[in-house]
Formats: structure tokens, sequence, C-alpha cells
């Protein structure tokens, strides 16, 4: 055994270990506020299950000594005391609401992980150098209120809080007064300056894992994304009497798009490059396709990928030759999180011997608002069958724990710097 | 000048003119009945407009002299005599239906030209030694009674006479009930072995001839046609985060085969394949196509090329892998004409100082029914911009004259047979 091997070995073996069946009873117990009958959660953010979600969670961090704390748009921080009390806290968490007919997973296991690591500091006596603060963002899925991870981003000043508070849900309610009515709108003014690092656990909501067999996916980013609209228009024509020399067929044009764009996002990894949309006119069988209109959604790391992407788009529309349009209809910047946090999940994956790979999160997150103003990283655990914002979200109790370990260890790793 | 030339040129002077500008006074005459506001012509068969034209084309041809007899399909034979009272006739024509709002050309061109060919030998007291006998087919189009082409089926034996005279139209009456409200159900019994030929002068309803700038089509024969389905199943995704790797994106191999299609027709000359209908699920922007389904139409001359044309998609439907489907839903044999009548037609073009080029008809006519009986060919004028069943279909009277003139000499060609 090498040096540092067994320095790993010792490491871990002085590590005081979280959880893991006590975790996946949390999963199971609090499923039940907006649980439905198919075994998924209706959780809107603001709604009595939210206020129930919410109490427990305060009560679970209350009964472990925690400060609790909550600022204008409803965020939770509940804080476990460090040894050192000029230091900022490492904050982890995610979200408590989910998607109509959403999930078990989807937000709430990167806030009971922190709820689990509390226990095991408290249980075994355990004190950090660093305070230890367990965040619920408000109104991450942004079903009922729009937009979504809206909590972190008046957190992070993306946001202007009183035009958020006036935002209004499809009955009429704003942000507002549905706060106030759960008695969650609170006073608190915490402080991004009161974070020495943001550490969020969340499911992958994609297929690389399970597909790689890979216990943790290292998050080093939230993709960029831009959407296009492609309009070919070619020339109608009758399907028997027209030779092939003669046709202008739109379809055929879209098709190379079609293929430009796999082919652009294969030669820019990781970027991925989709078609999602296809709408022929007139669309019949003995008709030479006369128009075409392709919806287009390209994502990558970096800004850099992006404008790479785009602009071997334009070259293929060009390609495509008269008649065909691009244009960009909306567009979302990357978000490249903290190189160090990003090593210390890693290293913490390595630590416990799990299977790790890069990953970069192809949905958006809070943490993707906190990497702005605070040192940021987050951990995936795989999701069964990429499924997610569906009652089917699985994510086995083993993979839940080691997710629950790898934020742990992840701290530790911070707390030592 | 060479003999050859010269013996054209002389039988040339020889040869008795039809009359482009009467030719064209019937055509724009004739588009009376059923006229529309926008200058095409609404005429569906067996209809009051319908039994108009037919009243005008039989007086037309008593009126010349001829024979005419309707058969129990409705079909119009009108005969004039030739000098040989032993020898069948050479018979010409096509229809005198057509779609709604449909043109001024299709079909009745055909009838017309006969007309102006019987007058040129009348008023030139010329007589052939073949009778000469112009023939309005019952239903070409199909849009009232299905199928189309039924007078010339009927007569070729394609299709039964007492099961045809059964078929309904949308408010229920039948073909045999509305020939007998129009007058047109006659007892004639024409016998296929009253025809030593027949030519159809038709417009081209397909942009090549315009397109090469060429007077005349000599018609080889007519397409087959063979109708597939696709369907390709593959995994619906998140279009973030599924890695390109991971992906069985349906859209991406549907456009493959697409292009497949494309390279299909183009190897396997004169024959044309078309994906007319594209159907994409879920068909939203940000998520991997799960399903596609494609509707595929081609074409060629030959059984030999259609074959060869759905073995090739035989095999890129092969190449898109598991999960695509292929089926042949529909086909029509393909019908070559006399080469001796082709022949004729060419010659005349020839003879007359027409650019010609061969063609093949990509849509159906009823030579394809009489070809089954009769040594059979057909002469095509440009259609401009290929347009045809539409109001803004169009020949011009130079290229009607022209159309006129080689059927005329066609006629002469094969008398001297």
């Amino acid at each position: 055994m090498s040096a540092d091997a067994l320095r790993a070995d010792i490491r871990r073996i002085n590590t005081p270990a979280t959880n893991g069946d006590r975790l996946w009873q949390d999963i199971v117990s609090t499923a039940r506020f907006g649980g439905t009958d198919k075994g998924g959660v209706t959780r809107l953010t603001l709604s009595e299950e939210d206020r129930q979600v919410r109490d427990w969670f305060v009560d679970a961090c209350e009964a472990l000594g925690c400060t609790v704390e909550i600022d204008a748009i409803g965020n939770i921080f509940a804080t476990y005391p460090g040894e050192d009390t000029s230091l900022p806290a490492i904050a982890v968490g995610s979200h408590l609401d989910t998607q109509p007919q959403g999930g078990r997973f989807d937000g709430i296991l990167g806030v009971l992980a922190g709820v689990e690591v509390l226990r095991t500091l408290k249980e075994t006596s355990t004190l950090l150098r660093h305070p230890v603060t367990v965040v619920n963002w408000t109104n991450e899925e942004g079903s009922r209120f729009s937009p979504a991870m809206m909590g972190s981003g008046v957190f992070a000043g993306a946001l202007a809080l009183d035009a958020t508070h006036a935002l209004a849900d499809r009955q009429g309610a704003t942000v507002g007064e549905a706060l106030g009515v759960i008695g969650y709108r609170g006073e608190a003014k915490v402080e991004p300056s009161a974070f020495a690092a943001y550490v969020e656990l969340h499911i992958e909501q994609g297929p690389l894992l399970e597909a790689s067999d890979t216990e943790i996916g290292v998050v080093t980013g939230v993709q960029g994304v831009r959407w296009f609209d492609v309009v070919i228009s070619g020339t109608e024509a009758h399907a028997g009497s027209t030779p092939m020399a003669q046709r202008d067929d739109a379809l055929v044009r879209a098709a190379e798009i079609v293929l430009a764009v796999r082919d652009i996002a294969r030669r820019n990894p990781p970027g991925v490059g989709t078609v999602g949309f296809v709408e022929v006119g007139p669309n019949s069988r003995n008709v030479v396709p006369g128009s075409v209109r392709l919806q287009i959604d390209m994502r990558h790391p970096s800004d850099a990928g992006l404008e790479q992407m785009e602009s071997a788009l334009q070259d293929a529309v060009l390609k495509a030759g008269a008649g065909a349009e691009l244009k960009r209809i909306w567009s979302k910047a990357p978000v490249v999180f903290d190189p160090s946090v990003v090593e210390a999940v890693r290293g913490s994956a390595e630590t416990l011997g799990y299977s790790a790979t890069d990953v970069v999160s192809g949905a958006g997150h809070d943490a993707a608002h906190i990497a702005t103003i605070t040192p940021t990283a987050m951990i995936f655990v795989p999701s069964k069958d990429g499924l997610s914002h569906n009652e089917a979200e699985y994510t086995s109790p083993g993979e839940c724990a080691r997710g629950a370990e790898v934020l742990f260890q992840t701290i530790l790793e911070l707390d030592r710097r």
C-alpha cells in the first residue's frame, strides 16, 4: 500500500459516516407532503404542502441545535455552529418544491442529505472549523411562479426582491402574498459573504451516470443554451412528375441540417444539439415538400463552445442554400463552477472509493445562481432511465447514501482549507 | 440538303396543316363549361357541366360527318371514316372532365386536338386509309367517383362494368345513375379490336419540358409507383441532459432515410423518390425525438427499377438500425408504351422540326389502360411552372398548336403503315 493510499484509508476510517438508512427514511417520509397515488409528489412552491415540508425541515434542524433564518423571499438557512466563529459557513442544500406530478428526489435529496450531515456531526459530537448551513431555496421549479430558481436568483442579486414579490400565479396570488400565507416571508438579511462555499447534491435528471455505471457525477458547470428557428423555403411540386434534378425539396435540405446539428455537437464535445421540432408543408405523401420549419436546441458548457456551434450552424444553413433562414430566439450563458470546490468533490469521491466522472449539468439549478457570488460545485447521483419531472423518478437508497457521503466528505475537505 | 432532309421537307409541305388559332378558340370557348372566376374550370365527371361539354363535343363531331357511339360507361367515340373500310381506326383522345378548381388544358386539350385533326381532314378533303376515332374517356380525374381513369379502365377490362356502375359519390348517387341523368349511358359495344393504335396528347403536368426549353415530350410510358411507410422508434430524452453518445434520436435516423431516398432515386434514373410526410413525436424543441413516421413515394418507369429502389430503401432502413420499420402499403406497375407508336411520335416531332425529348409520365393517364389492349403512346406539351390541377394551369397557344400538329403527323405516320 502506498503512503497516499494509506493516508486516504486512515482518513476514511476516521471520518464519521452519514447514515444511508436514516436518509432513505427521510426521503420516504417527506414524500407524504404532497404525495400522489402513483408514488410521486406534487408540492408546488409556497403551497400548503410546501409549508408542511418546510416546517418539517425547520423542526428537524432546530432539534439538532441549528439557528434557522428565513429571508424575505422565503429561503431557509439552517446553520450548525463551527469551532471558529470568525469563519463563514460551508453551505449545502437545494430545494423542497416539486413539479406537478414530480418525483421524490428532485431537489429534496440535496436538502435531506444536508440534514443527514448535521445529524452525523451531532451524533458523533464533531465540530468542524466552519459552521455548516443547510439551505432550502424558494421556488426552484418555476411551475407555479415564473421564473424558476427564484430564491437563489434573489439571493444572488439576479432578481430584484420587490419585483419578484409582485409576480403572480395563474390565480392572481403574488409571491409576496403566498409567502405570507404559509408564514415564510422572513426578515433575515443573509449576505452572500456568509458562505465560504456552496455544494449542492442533486439527482442527475439524465442517463449518463446510469449508462456508464458510475456512482458519482462531479459537476463542473451548467451548460449554456441557445435556441434557434430555421425556416427552409423550397418549391412544392408533384412527386410523380418532377424529376430529381428539377426539385427544390425543402425536406431534403432540412435533413442535411438535422444531420449537421448532430455533427456540430459531436465536433464540439461535450456540447449537445437537438432538432426536436419539425413542421413540413404541405406534408402530403405525393407532394415534394415546399417548406420546413425546424426548432433547434444547442447547449455547451462554455461560451466559446456555444459560439463555435452557432457559427457552424450558420454555415450549415448557408450551405442549405437560398430560402433557408436561421434565427436565434433565446439564449442563456453557461456557468462554470469553482475549480477548487469541484476538485474537493472529485477528491472526496476518490477518497471514498466511488467511481466518478466529470459531468456538466444540462438543466439549470440554484447552484448556477449561487456560483456567481460564492465558490460553488454540485454532486450528481444517477437517475433511473434518466427520468425526472415524473412520478417514476427513482434513485436507489444506495445511490442516495453515496451522494450524502460524498457531500459530507466534500464538506470535511473544504473545512480543512 | 441531304436526301433524307429533302424527303422530310417534301412530306411536310404536302401535309395538310392543323389550325392552331381554331384549336385555341375551342380551348377558350369550352372553358365556359364549368368555368371559374379565376380562369380555371370545375367540371366534375357526369355533372351538368360535363353534359354540356359532351354535347358540344358530340355536336362538333357530328357536324364533321362522324359516327358517334357511346358505350355503357359513357365513353364517347366519334369516328371519321377512312378509305379502307376493313382497317381498324387510329384512335386519339383524352378526357373532358376536370378536378375541382382545375385548369383549362388537363384532358380537354387531347380531345380538342382530335377534333381539330378531323376538321383539318374535312376541310382539305383528305381521306386516310384508316378511320380516325376521337375518344372522350369518362371520369379520368376520379374526384367525384373513385377510381380515376374509370372509362378507360372499363374499356380495357381492368374494371368490371356492373361494379363500376354501382360506385357512389359522396351524395350517394351511383355512376350508373349519374350516366342516366346526363343522358350518356350508351349501348354501343366498342371492341378493343376496333383500334389500330391509340395516341393521347396531354399537357405534361410537370416542369421538365419548360425547364429544358423543349417543345414536345415523346412519352415512352407511365411510371410505376410504390408507396411506403417508415416508422422509426428511438428514445425520447431531455435535450439538455442527454449526451450525444447516449442518444437514440429518431429524427436523426429519419434524416438519414430522407437523404437515402433522394440518393436512391438519383442512382436509379429516371426514377423519383419523395418523402412528403413527416410526423415527429413528441415534436418539442427541447426533447430528443422518440419517434418519427415517414411517408414515401417512389416511382420508376420499369419494374426492375422499382425493385432496385425498394431493395435499396430496405437497406437504408436496415442501416437506420433497430426500431426502424418499413412497410410497402400500395403499388402500381409501370406501363411501357408501344415502341413503334412511340417512334411514330418521335419521328413526327422531328419531321415538323420541333425539339423533342423522351419523357416518362409521372401521373396516370387513360393511355395507361389502353396500352394494355392497343399499341399506344402519348404526346406531352409544356405546362407553365409545371402546374396542373390548378386554376393557373397554362399552356400557350403555340404549344397547344405544336401538340396538335405532332398528333396529326403521328396519325399520318401510323396511317402509312
